[in-house]
């Protein structure tokens, strides 16, 4: 067994040189999009039966409880109501569904750099969730989450080069009133960052106050309708299939004022949805299916994110795990299905069942964080900060989850295999009178940068240099940093003028 | 956002109970030798390219300073000395070589439960390493490991269901005879666990030593041919293109003497091998092929291991990184090249550059790990307990590391989908005037145990749950969990006859 080859002080200073000076966005070695699809855990033959069942599932079984206003329009288009009032929707109905071409979505930024194309299987991580709890790392305690804190979060996400989108993570527990706690998660995101915004909205009835602040915020809804830069997350069914009436009614609603929407159907495998993975998988599909049918009978083309996301439950007490192989496992199977029905796709991954950022939490998000981006997700949700079974969030989970992300990102990008690549001319002059190591060579010092990720806070020192150092504490770095972030000027700061409009409209809760 | 389901108190009490019925090894849900396969970094194309370089390297540069006996046999089977003293080998004479059938390889354990059968892409993982600190997780400090260190890893993994093998992860630096250190390693690796052992042997001087042993433990050498449990790796080559003749002495002992041989290329990317990815995974085939050669020259059908080991250097120091993600996918990619060539092999994953278990340790370990199993890697090397780039073994880590690799294996086991599976009928019954719910569906019941993985330490309580039990923390869970184990008898001890016979033949350090 090799031992690690000792450090060699000779170059190191060049080395170190040449890594420090910084790289242009497109020659990083990750960065958003990049495409996925090395994993595949279903067969084409698994994918085909899946999909039968699920329009199956959608012919016979139908889902309940859609609005008058759906099923209207869901008839129109060619569902059949029963008479036990479930809409059921014929194979061929749902086959021409997906046989009509689809434009590419793109997810706007507030920052056009930060643009998100979601197309074939280029992948990409954010954030998300309904924390109740911020977890504070020092006190290892929880306490009910708040808009402050969402905030901060923002502000961090908009500083990890790995965090490519921030849907609100948590719930401003802070903020009594409903509609006023929808608007001030809006404004705390958006203020906080210029990356992709996602958002939810609690009732029907806040979704057009939701739509003037952000006309107001884009500069008026034309520039709202031409740049979205905000997409919400919408639970439209309450598995096993039936319509979640009135998230139904704010479906229509926002996709007529042209916001993107995740069709979110999240049932527990066990519990809302059946224990066996692929019937829990198949489930899911077939209610993102019908929620695709609903949306497309609403507006034609519309710009929704397939959102399969099967949970699981420990069988032994009925909660919910998300840490678990098996999530893992079902978030990467949900990519390939989105990518047989060439329709833009999000599942979680990345979030752990952990109460606090400890080994345990590394390897739960690690395992789904990486496999979610072999397998070709575009759009990774809670892939950062997420412990307790999505119960809790860690702004310092959320800084360490960068550096995870960037190697799981890494691992996307895969192993380039060319005639450079392979090296054999420098083989040849390495090993054939010359020095016998590939330390100096120039394709070394080349692909020092392009090759390679280096962790912002992982640590790779020696025991001796960690010695030396002090022996830092992984959670303590992450919290100094946090600290450097929040300390600092906003770069996503709201133009005053525009904020003192906004405060003059809505009872925003953060201080200027 | 959906909120995790509340717990149900309801029929807790039977699930638990149900849960609490142990499960024959063969219905547990997940078990050694998993079939992986899902997950190809490589293309077809990426695949032959790679294999046309290495044979290209091996008939064009070649490899220097292979013994004298070496150099005897390998000219005998085909291969030519260069005026340069490089040995090379032509394409058609390793095509030859690969070509030839090959008997499937098992690695015999000393209790035959444990026997490990490596044919396609079967997954086990297993430690490994030359670790020469432990790492004492309550005191956050490195000291030098020892024999008695060894030989309680040993116990530690023998309890463990997820860890298939045990090469020994650290040096036993009290030990100051060299030999003597050979034989205390194996005697506390046997001591310690019935499982497969793996060690490596230190000098050609001493392999007649360690085959003595051997055969006083396994009754006999007749009996020890009949069921080698004790592999060796070795370290057949200097990368790059270097045979290491020391080593090359021990290989031809061993494999005469019917020891299973791992044939290890330990190159490092940037350093020892190329710096590309590609071009050290080239490398370490070709050298492989080598060495493969070499053991078929002296032992037709030997019983080797395809040790492609290619290592990740931090180009900035020059150190190695073992956590990184370009080392989980050289190690998946290593596991597409044993694929196509049809040779079992291993590889090493699930190691750490963390000194301690924190949550680094968790995304490096699990990242590389769930890779490697997925790729379908026969023999998942250093998969638990690894920190400090290899430098540092921790008890605490490998207990928890059993959780980790369960979690894999239920990645590595995938999704069944059949009829059943996809359970139409269930969700018929469940949501056509049925419960609405699939909470006491008796499919749930019957997948509890059978489908799902349930931690041992991993913490999957709420955060109310969590504070009632006063925030219990992972590694100190997991200290107490050693304690048990090495407090309890060792079910693995040797018959105390047969210990005072190998104590009377050989000077053993650890007490009796």
């Amino acid at each position: 067994m090799p031992a690690p080859s000792s450090r060699r002080s000779g170059g190191r200073a060049a080395r170190k040189a040449q890594r420090a000076r910084p790289l242009p966005a497109a020659d990083r070695p990750v960065r958003p999009g990049l495409t996925g699809g090395r994993y595949n855990p279903l067969s084409e033959a698994d994918i085909a039966r899946i999909h039968r069942a699920a329009l199956d599932a959608l012919a016979e079984i139908g889902l309940a409880d859609a609005p008058p206003s759906g099923v209207e329009a869901m008839c129109a288009a060619g569902a059949t109501l029963g008479d036990d009032g479930r809409l059921r929707f014929s194979r061929a109905l749902i086959e021409d569904l997906l046989a009509r071409p689809r434009p590419d979505l793109v997810l706007h930024a507030r920052d056009p750099a930060h643009d998100l194309e979601l197309r074939g299987t280029r992948v990409h991580f954010g954030t998300a969730g309904a924390a109740v709890h911020l977890v504070e790392s020092d006190g290892r305690s929880y306490r009910d989450s708040t808009a402050r804190d969402i905030f901060d979060a923002a502000r961090i996400a908009d500083r990890l080069d790995n965090i490519h989108f921030f849907q609100r993570p948590m719930v401003a527990r802070d903020i009594a009133d409903n509609f006023e706690m929808d608007i001030n998660t809006l404004y705390a995101c958006c203020a906080g960052t210029t990356k992709h915004v996602g958002i939810s909205i609690s009732d029907p009835a806040f979704a057009p106050g939701v739509f003037d602040f952000l006309h107001l915020l884009a500069g008026g809804e034309e520039r709202w309708r031409a740049r979205p830069f905000v997409s919400a997350s919408n639970c439209f069914v309450v598995p096993p299939m039936k319509f979640a009436t009135e998230s139904c009614q704010t479906m229509e609603f926002c996709l007529r004022a042209g916001m993107p929407l995740l069709l979110l159907s999240a049932g527990q495998a066990g519990a809302t949805a059946p224990a066996p993975l692929a019937g829990a998988i198949m489930q899911a599909v077939a209610e993102c299916l019908a929620g695709l049918f609903y949306a497309e009978a609403i507006t034609p083309g519309a710009p929704v994110i397939f959102g399969t996301w099967p949970f699981v439950s420990d069988l032994r007490t009925g909660a919910m795990s998300g840490g678990s192989g098996e999530q893992a496992l079902m978030t990467a199977a949900c990519a390939q299905m989105h990518r047989f029905y060439g329709l833009p796709g999000g599942a979680p991954a990345g979030f752990s069942d952990a109460k606090l950022p400890d080994m345990q939490a590394g390897w739960e998000q690690a395992m789904s964080a990486v496999m979610a981006g072999l397998s070709g997700l575009n759009l990774v949700y809670e892939a950062a900060g997420m412990h307790a079974s999505l119960l809790g969030y860690c702004h310092e989970s959320l800084i360490l989850g960068d550096d995870l992300i960037g190697q799981a990102l890494r691992c996307v990008r895969g192993i380039e295999v060319s005639d450079d690549n392979l090296s054999l001319d420098t083989m040849r002059a390495v090993c054939l009178g010359g020095p016998g190591h590939y330390l100096g060579q120039p394709q070394t010092l080349a692909l020092m940068q392009s090759e390679y990720v280096y962790p912002a806070l992982g640590d790779r020192s020696s025991p001796k240099e960690w010695e030396e150092q002090g022996r830092p504490d992984l959670i303590e770095q992450a919290r100094r940093k946090k600290q450097d972030i929040l300390s600092a000027p906003s770069a996503a700061a709201l133009d005053p003028a525009l904020d003192a409009r906004i405060r003059a409209a809505f009872n925003i809760h953060l201080p200027r």
